[in-house]
C-alpha cells in the first residue's frame, strides 16, 4: 500500500431513505439489498465505475488543462498506475458499487513496443484480480484505448495504414485476453476514430469492409480463448471524428446486419451518444431493445443545448426512470449493467466530488428504477398502448397483422368509406394527460 | 348562446392535492387562494390561456390539415367569433384561470380595409367587455398579428414597403386603444417577420431604424390615450425568419439601448423560443430580471432535439422550478404573470385535450412555485453563491468592488504569489451536490 | 385549353453559356444535349420539376398564409386541377425539363370517399397522359399524400388504426396504378408520419411491423400489376413527427433488411433531409451508393443553422459537385434523376420566380457535373485514395483484405515494433491542400 | 540560431495566377501588390498567422494526444520557446505575411510567480521586437491567456475568487504594456471562461460587474500608458462554458452599453464562433459594422453539422466573398485585419501543412476580396436594396423616415385601402435569382 488511505475523510456511503433536503455522503433511493420487481436493486441496476473518469481524468478540456485534486497525485509512472488500483478499490468499497470498467491503457502506462505495454498491463492485471478475489468487485467490461495514440490518428481497425489496423488487432487481442482473466460480463468496443474527417480523401466502403473483418476477427479469437460475455458496441455519431461509422443504434445495427455481427455482437448505448445524435436515450434503447440487442448501458446525461460530449453525471429523474423502464422491459440488464462513463464537472475538482456525483447518478437511477417499476406494475403505458393499437386485434386490423390482406382486400375495405368514418377511427394520443400522469408517479413513487 | 354549453362533459377543475397517480380533471398542486411565498397562488402565477392556441389553432403543422375537434367546428364567420368567445369564457371559469391573452385576428375576422376589420372587432370586444364584467376575467395582454397576412411577407414595421409600415402603425393603435378598453395588464409586441430571409436583399440597419421609431411612435401613442400596462417585447431567434431582430433576451435589450426603448418597454420571454435561441428558459428570465426588464412570461416548452417551435404544454418540473425562481426573486410577477403560449399536439385532438393540456401546464408551475420557493425559504441557492463569492467581501476582492482597485494596485498583490496559493484560492463548485439536492426539493416538497 | 398562356411573358429558356454576370432567363452551364462523361447533360441530369412545389404550393408558412402568384388562381377545384396542368406543362416545355413528379392529391382534389377521389385522379391523369403523348414529358416518380389529410393524424402504414392502414394501402394500390399508366420510372414513399410523436404512448415494434408488411405488400402488387420501376424509400429525420422511422440512409437500410425489403426498394435521398439528420448530401449518397441502393435524388438544399426543412432550390456549387460526383461514380442517375423537392422562398412570390428559382438549380447541377466530371477524369480522389490505402496492398495489408489474417498473426507483426515506426507508418491526408484544389476545378472548370 | 532553417524544403510562396489545377505552393489570387478596390491587396487583407494554431498547437483533440510533426519539437523550455520564433519569422517570411498574433503564453512558459512568467516573457520579447525590425512584420494583435491554466477554472475577471481577478488585472497589464512594446494595431480580448457553467451556482450579476469593471481598468491603463491600438472584444457563444457572457455580436455590444465601454471597445468576429450562435459569419460582421464596432476578423470556418469549435482554415468561397464584401463597405480593415484563427485537421499533421492551409486560406479571402470588389463596383446588391426600399423615399414612406408621421397620420393613409392594394404595395425579393447572380460573380470574376 503506497497510502494508509486515499479517503481518509469518507466513510461507507449508506442508505439513509429520503430523509434529508441537502445531499448528503449517504443515498436516499439506491437501498442495494431491496427487492424491486422482484430482484436486488443491486442486481437490477448493477452500477459501475469507469476507471478513467473517475481515477485517470485529469479533469481537462480542450482550453484548458487538468483541475482534478487527487490524492494519488504525487505519484508517476508505474507507481501512479499502482496507487490507482489502491485508491479505486478504496473507492468501489466505500461507494458500495459491484462493478467497475476501464480501458487498457487506464490502467497501466504504454512502453516503447507492444510487448512493454503488454507487460505493464499484466503487472496491474496481477493487482487487480488480486484484489478482485478479496472485495468480490467484478469487472461490467473492459476496452481498448484505440483513439489516444497518434498512431490511431485516422482510425484503428478502419485505419488506411495497414500497420495500425494490425496494431489494434494485437491490442484486442490482448484485450479479449484481459476480459477472460478479470472475469468480465462483457468487452466493448467505442470506435472513437473508426470514422472519417472527410469524405473528400476517403474510401467509405474499403474503411467499412476491414472494420466489419475486424470484428469478426475478435469474435473468432473470444469464441477461440473461450471468453463468454457479451461483445458490444458503442454508438456515437461525431466527435472526434466528423461522422462516426457507429452513428447510432440503427446505424450500428445494419453495420452488424451488413457484416454477419448481429448474432455476436449487442449494443452498449449511452445518453450523451443518443443525443449527439438527435436522439433521446430512451430512443436508443428501444431500438436496440426491440432488435433484441441491448447489450448494456453507459449512464450519463447530456445538455441538448451543447453539441459535444459532456458525460455529465445522470440527474434527470425523467431520463432514468425512462432508460429503467426499457431496461425493466428488457427483462433486466442481464449480461448488463449501468456503467457510469460521466465525469465531474471540471469546476468539481475536489476528490469529494467524486463520491457526490456518484451519488446523484447512482441515487437518480435508482429512483428511475423505482418509478418505472410502479408504472409497470399499474399497467400505466401498457393500457394505453393495449387501446390505442385495439383495432388490429379484429376484423381488417387482424387481417393485417395475420398476413391474409392484400391491397386488394383493404382497398375493398375502405374504397366507399366517407372521410368522416375514417376521422372517426382515429384517437386522441392524450399526451398531455400521459405527461401530468409520469409527473404524478415521479413524485408519489418516491415521496 | 349559440349553446347551452360548448363543454357539457366537464365540470369545474377542483383541487384535489397530490391524491391520484393517474392525471384527471383535477388539481394536485395548483390550490388558488393557498398562500405560497405570502400571496395567493393565483397571484404568484396569474395563468393566463392563449386565445389562438386555444380556440383559434386548429393543430394544422406544416404537412397536414387540421385536426381539432372544437365544439364549435360548425360555425363561420362572425358568428364562429362570436361561438369562440362564449366557448372561451366557459373554458376559463372551467378551469379556474383569472385571465386570457389575444391577437387582434383570434377574436374577429379580416375585412376586405382596416377599417371594416376594426368594426368586426369591435363588435367582438363589445362581447368580450361584457363577458368581462360578468365574470371578472381579466386580460393579461393583447397584441397584433402582423404575420399571416400576404402583405407581412417581408415585415411589418421592418418592412421595405412603407404603406405596410403605415398598416402596421394603424393595427398597433387599435391594438392599444383595445389593450386601454380591455384594461389589459400588458400589451405585446412579438415581430414574427421583423427579421431578414437573406442579408443579400435586406438593409438591416434601415429595417432596424424603422423597427426602432415604430417602438417609439407606440409608446407615445399609449402615453396619449393613457394606456398604463406593461409594453413587452418577445425575442425569438428565427422561424419564421432565417434571423428576428428580437433574436433573444439579450439581443433584445441592445436592440432597446440602441433606439431609447429601455425604460419604456420590457421583456415577454418564452421557454422554447430560449430553446431555439441556444439558451435555457432560466438564463433568458435571469438576463432580463437581471438588468431590470423583467415583463411576463409565456410558459411552454420546447424539445431541445427539434429545431423548431413546438409550443408544448410545460410538463418539465426543473424548468417550472428554475422558471417560478426566478419569478421569486424578482418579487413575484408584479404586472407580468404567465401565458400558455402552448397547444396540444395534433394528435390530441379532442376537446377534453384542451383540458388536460392546461391542467399538466398549471399543475407543472404549481409545483415548481412549490419548490422554488421552499427553495428560497431555505437559501439553498443563496448559501451555496454567498459562500462562493465570499472573497469579494473583504480584502484585495473589497477593493475591486469598492472601486479602489487599479492594475497597479491588482498586480501588486500577486505577483509573487506562488502557483499553488493561486489554485488554493479557488474552490470546487460542487455542482453534482447541488443537482442531487435539486431533486430531493422536488420530490420531497411535493410529496 | 382555360388560357391561351399561362406565362406569356417568358420564352424558352435557352443555353447562353457564362456570357452574363446577372442571372437571366436563360442557362449559363446546362446545355442539355451537351456531351458530359460521354452522355447527354439531360441524361446524366434528368431533371423533374415537382408538381407540389411548382403547381400547389401558396408558399404557407407556420405563421403565415400563402403568398403565391399564380396565374390560375381564378380558379376552383377539378378546373383549377385542370388549369394547373395546363400551366405545368407550358412551363416544362418553356423549362426544358423532361421529367416531373407528382403525389396523388397535387393533381386532383379528394372526394368524400376514396372511390370519388379516384374518379377525380383518374379523369385528370386522362388529361395529363394526353399531355405526355403530344410534349414527350415523363414522369420521374410519383407517390401518395398520406400526411396531410387528419386521417393519417398518427401515420398511414404505421397507424394504430386499422381502418388508416387500410386507407394507405387503398391509396397506395390506386398509386401504382398510377405509376404504371403514366410510364414512371419510379414509385417513391416518403413516410411523412411514419414515425412517433412520443414514446410513451406508442408500440414502435408493432408500427414498423405493419410498416414493413405494407411495403412487402406494395412490392407484391407492383410486381402483380407489372409496374417495372423501382420502388424508392425517402429518408427523413423528423418533421413533422418527433421521430421518424426512416430517419437517415443508414437507418432505412437497416429497415429494409429487417423486413426483407433490401432487393425491392432503393432510396430517394435529398439534401435537406440529409442535413436535418446531421449528415452531409453527399454522406448520404455514398451511404446508399457504397451498399448499392442509390435510387434517386430530389435536389434541393437547406441551411444548416435552421432546423427545419426549407425546401431551397440548390445554388451551393460545393454540394451540387459533390452529389453529382457520387452519381458519376454511380454510373449516372439510371432509372434515378433529380427531382427538386424545392420551392421559392415566401418572398419569392411572383410567377416569374417559379423560372427563375429552377434557372438557378439547373445550373447549379449543371455546373456541379461539369466539375465533377473533371474531377473525375483527372482522378483527383482516386490518385489520392489510392495512396492513402496503398498498405493494403501487399505485405500485411494485402493478408487483411485476403482474410489470411488472424489476430495472432497480426499480433507478430507489430508486437515489437517501436513507437516510432508506428506513428511513421501514417501519413498526412493533406485535407486543406485537397480543399485548395477543389476550388480550383469549381473555378477554372467553370470559367 | 538554433537551426540554419526550419522549412528547408520550402520556397518563398509566389503569386502564380489561376494556372493550375492542383493546389501547389504557390498564391492563385493572392497577389499582394496589386490594386483591388484602389488598395493593394496586402492592405486590404491584412493576413495575420496566429502563432498558437502554427507553431504551439500539438493538434490533440478531447480524445487523442498531438499529432503535430514540427522541426522544433526536440527542443523544450526556454530553448523550444525561442526555436519556435525563429521558425515562426522563417514561416511568415516565406509565406509572405506582414502580421502575427499571439497570446502571452503561446510566445513563453509560466514561471511559479508571475514575476518569473514575466521574465520568461520579456526574454522572448526581446527576441521578437529585434526580429520585427529586421524582417518589418508587424503584430495585429496580441492577447492574454486566461482560460488553460486551473486558475482560470471558473473565469478570470469574472470569477468567483478576488485573487483570480486580480491574478487576471495583472496579466493584461502585463499585455497591454507588451502590445506597446510590440506595435500591436490591437489588443483583444477573448473572455474563454468568463461564463458560466450553470447557473445553480452562479451569480450572473456579480460576475459581469466584475467584467465590465474589468475592461473599464483595462481601458484606463491603456490610456495611461498610451497604447494607442484597438481594444476588441471577442464574441463565442459557448464552450469551453456553458454559457459565455459575450455570446455573439449583438450581446457583446449590449453588455458593452452597461458598462459603458462602446466607445472604447469595439469587436473581433469570428466566422466559426458565428455559426456556434447560430449566426452566419456574414451577420455577425454586419452587426457590428452597423453599430460601427467593427474592430477585426478571425478568419476561420466551422461545420455547421458539428456543435464544437473546430476553427477549420477558410475555404469556403462563399462565406470568404459576403465577409470581404462587408469590410469594403466598412471602408476597409482599418487598424483591424484577417487573423488565421485556425489549424490544419489533425490529420494534417506534416509541417508542409502548416504552409497548405495558409495558402487555401490566404487564396479564398484573396478571391472573396476580388468577387466582392466587383459586385460593389457592379452595385449588384445596393441597385437591389435601393428599388426594393424606395417608397421610403417620398410618400408616408418620407414621413416615417423624417419623423413627421404618428399612429394617426399612419392610420388615415391605410384605414380604407383594399387589401389588394396592400399587396400590390409589396414586391417580391427575387432571391433566387439573386443567388444565381451570386454564383457568376464567383466564378467569372475568378475566371
Amino acid at each position: 500500500m503506497y497510502k494508509q488511505s486515499y479517503f481518509p475523510n469518507v466513510d461507507s456511503i449508506k442508505y439513509l431513505g429520503p430523509t434529508s433536503l441537502k445531499s448528503t455522503l449517504g443515498f436516499q433511493y439506491y437501498n442495494p439489498d431491496e427487492l424491486v420487481g422482484g430482484k436486488k436493486m443491486r442486481d437490477q441496476l448493477k452500477f459501475a465505475v469507469a476507471f478513467w473518469h473517475t481515477f485517470d481524468q485529469q479533469l481537462v478540456d480542450p482550453f484548458g488543462d487538468g483541475t482534478a485534486q487527487r490524492p494519488y497525485s504525487e505519484f508517476t509512472g508505474m507507481d501512479l498506475a499502482k496507487a490507482r488500483v489502491e485508491a479505486a478499490f478504496e473507492f468501489f468499497d466505500k461507494l458500495g458499487v459491484d462493478y467497475f470498467c476501464f480501458h487498457d491503457r487506464d490502467i497501466a502506462p504504454e512502453g516503447d513496443t507492444l510487448r512493454e505495454t503488454n507487460k505493464n498491463l499484466d503487472e496491474i492485471l496481477d493487482m487487480i484480480t488480486d484484489y478482485q478475489k478479496t472485495s468480490g468487485k467484478k469487472v461490467l467490461w473492459n476496452t481498448a484505448n484505440m483513439f489516444t495514440n497518434p498512431r490511431f490518428v485516422a482510425g484503428a481497425a478502419s485505419s488506411p495504414f495497414a500497420d495500425v489496423f494490425a496494431y489494434a488487432a494485437a491490442q484486442v487481442k490482448k484485450g479479449l485476453e484481459t476480459a477472460k482473466r478479470v472475469g468480465a460480463s462483457n468487452y466493448v468496443f467505442w470506435g472513437g476514430r473508426e470514422g472519417y474527417e472527410s469524405l473528400l480523401n476517403t474510401d467509405m466502403k474499403r474503411e467499412q469492409d476491414h472494420l466489419g473483418q475486424f470484428f469478426n476477427l475478435a469474435a473468432d479469437y473470444a469464441k477461440e480463448i473461450g471468453f463468454d460475455g457479451q461483445l458490444l458496441l458503442e454508438p456515437k455519431p461525431k466527435e472526434p471524428m466528423t461522422h462516426q461509422y457507429d452513428f447510432d443504434a440503427a446505424t450500428t445495427i445494419n453495420f452488424m446486419k451488413t457484416y454477419g455481427l448481429a448474432g455476436t455482437y449487442k449494443l452498449n448505448l449511452e445518453g450523451n451518444h443518443a443525443n449527439l445524435a438527435g436522439h433521446s436515450y430512451q430512443h436508443e434503447i428501444r431500438t436496440a431493445r426491440e432488435a433484441g440487442l441491448l447489450g448494456s448501458l453507459d449512464a450519463n446525461q447530456g445538455d441538448e443545448l451543447i453539441g459535444w460530449d459532456i458525460d455529465e453525471f445522470p440527474s434527470n429523474l425523467y431520463e432514468t426512470t425512462l432508460a429503467m423502464y426499457e431496461v425493466l422491459k428488457n427483462g433486466g440488464p442481464h449480461k448488463g449493467g449501468l456503467n457510469f462513463d460521466a465525469k465531474p464537472r471540471r469546476s468539481s475538482f475536489e476528490a469529494e466530488d467524486m463520491f457526490y456525483s456518484h451519488i446523484v447518478g447512482m441515487d437518480s437511477f435508482a429512483a428511475g428504477l423505482r418509478v418505472a417499476q410502479k408504472l409497470i406494475d399499474d399497467h400505466v403505458f401498457e393500457d394505453v398502448i393495449a387501446d390505442r393499437y385495439a383495432s388490429y386485434e379484429s376484423g381488417v386490423g387482424a387481417t393485417i397483422e395475420n398476413g391474409t390482406a392484400t391491397f386488394q382486400s383493404l382497398e375493398a375495405e375502405v374504397i366507399d368509406k366517407p372521410q368522416s368514418d375514417l376521422i372517426a377511427a382515429t384517437h386522441s394520443g392524450h399526451l398531455e394527460q400521459l405527461k401530468d400522469t409520469l409527473n404524478h408517479y415521479i413524485i408519489q413513487t418516491l415521496k
